[in-house]
């Protein structure tokens, strides 16, 4: 008699992506990362425990958002003297209404420095409200946060990624965020195999599935057929455990952190303290983290 | 031994809306009505062959859009002279891209005149991408049609039409609207039973989920819980027969027209010809149509 593990992408490696602060604040838990330094710190010790792909916003020592392209420039380079872990810089988006061409800006400039080429940058490719419901106040805590990428600007970042070599990570929201995926695969605007990103929401946030098992599942069953891709999952202001068994199960992959969620249902983990807890995770499942080269082979990525 | 249905639904009227031109144009099918003449001609014919809502875009003779509120009360008092049939106008939307209080001043002004207030007027809640994908030529055909509703329009609409007297349709794109349909009700900005219809989209339309049993599924498996409402399905440029056998057995509500879609699979049908088929298609689930009394009594219309 034999066993055999049932689990559809055993022994495929995982991408463990770090997504460090976004714009988090530090009251629930003192571990995010603000500065340039706070985020190498926090990304060399996700490395160590697992992590391939570092996710970061610039930040002011206060906290408050830094859209200076001197700022990520900064962290690029520090973080490539100190880990082999792949960058994933934002885009200026929600916070930084402004020009395509702004909101590429320290993308374009970080790539124009020997070296310090972000090897991935993200593309919301569609649009959604991101406004904050409170169900105990009964009250929206914001009400004109549409997040609007039309197909124009989602191509504009493409292309403009393709030219400087960062592989763009296709975030989906909505199944009508994955039909456009599927759109840009089939228009050639996106590279085989592509990054795709399923972002739950939580929390209050409405503009995606909810950060459940379900939420995820729903996003799955539109996966487009027939192109070379990855997908990951995160989850915005939202426990991501439940929908990363899924990823780990179905083969997909897993972007957590502090940015995302404090996790308060730990204490005050660190960036570093989720990732291992992914990496253990993923072990039962018979995966094991991929590491940076893995990574880059996994995605195509020269 | 006794037979029973298995129709969850089963006995339940089933609320039929002819939607009866959009801006479809007429070369695949010339039985799209422009003027208000012709809509109340469809109108007519619609009612007797099982609708209870007629909705409507205004339209100039040569079937391009039209604005002036005058058509809409033109269109509205001609509809009441001849027919018992609920009202639904549209909103201007994604072809008029004014303030909040232009959108809605067709339906303010009808309101002021005596006996012609309309019935319903949709509130698209939440926005999405509605370009237009050619997959033949594999390019967009349009890149930039951005539908943004925020949700401090959306409360602004539902404020308004409560005030007026007029029944909010809240129409839904994808999971994210409904997850704000059902805050909106928690803030009591909607009145129970509320209305809630599914936009499906098709033909190269990615905005919603797509036209599909599948597609309507991954809608309900996110209705809100403990709330009074009704919930129908369309496909905007799509065939509805399939969405619409899964909302005939779910005891949901059935939204069809020439304006969504030209059925070329069936000739050249009449808006009537559509309501026929599906009244004829909801006697099979042991569901007959609710005539415009009913749906009033089914909506908590007063």
């Amino acid at each position: 008699m034999g066993f055999r593990s049932t689990v559809p992408a055993f022994g495929k490696k995982v991408i463990i992506e770090a997504r460090v602060n976004e714009y988090m604040p530090r009251d629930v838990n003192p571990n995010v990362p603000f500065t340039p330094d706070e985020i190498v710190e926090a990304a060399v010790a996700c490395r160590e425990a697992g992590a391939a792909i570092c996710h970061y916003h610039a930040r002011n020592p206060d906290g408050s958002p830094n859209h200076d392209p001197e700022t990520y420039i900064e962290t690029i380079r520090k973080l490539r003297a100190a880990s082999d872990i792949l960058i994933n810089p934002t885009l200026g988006q929600v916070t930084l209404k402004s020009s395509d061409e702004a909101r590429l800006q320290h993308i374009v400039s970080a790539s124009r420095e020997p070296g310090l080429t972000p090897d991935f940058a993200p593309i919301d490719i569609g649009s959604t409200n991101v406004d904050v419901y409170d169900p105990a106040a009964k009250t929206m805590r914001t009400d004109t946060l549409a997040y609007v990428n039309t197909p124009k600007t989602c191509a504009y970042f493409a292309r403009r990624m393709r030219e400087v070599g960062v592989k763009p990570v296709a975030v989906s929201w909505t199944i009508p965020f994955t039909r456009m995926f599927e759109a840009f695969l089939e228009m050639g605007l996106l590279d085989q195999p592509a990054y795709l990103l399923f972002a739950l929401s939580d929390s209050g946030y409405l503009g995606g599935h909810p950060g459940t098992i379900k939420g995820l599942l729903s996003h799955l069953e539109y996966l487009p057929q027939g192109f070379r891709y990855e997908w990951s999952v995160n989850s915005k202001v939202g426990n991501l455990f439940g929908p990363a068994a899924l990823a780990l199960e179905m083969g997909g992959h897993v972007a957590i952190g502090l940015g995302d969620y404090p996790y308060p249902e730990l204490g005050t983990p660190t960036n570093a303290d989720l990732v291992r807890r992914i990496a253990e995770h993923a072990e039962a499942f018979g995966r094991a983290p991929a590491s940076p080269a893995e990574t880059r082979a996994l995605l195509g990525m020269s």
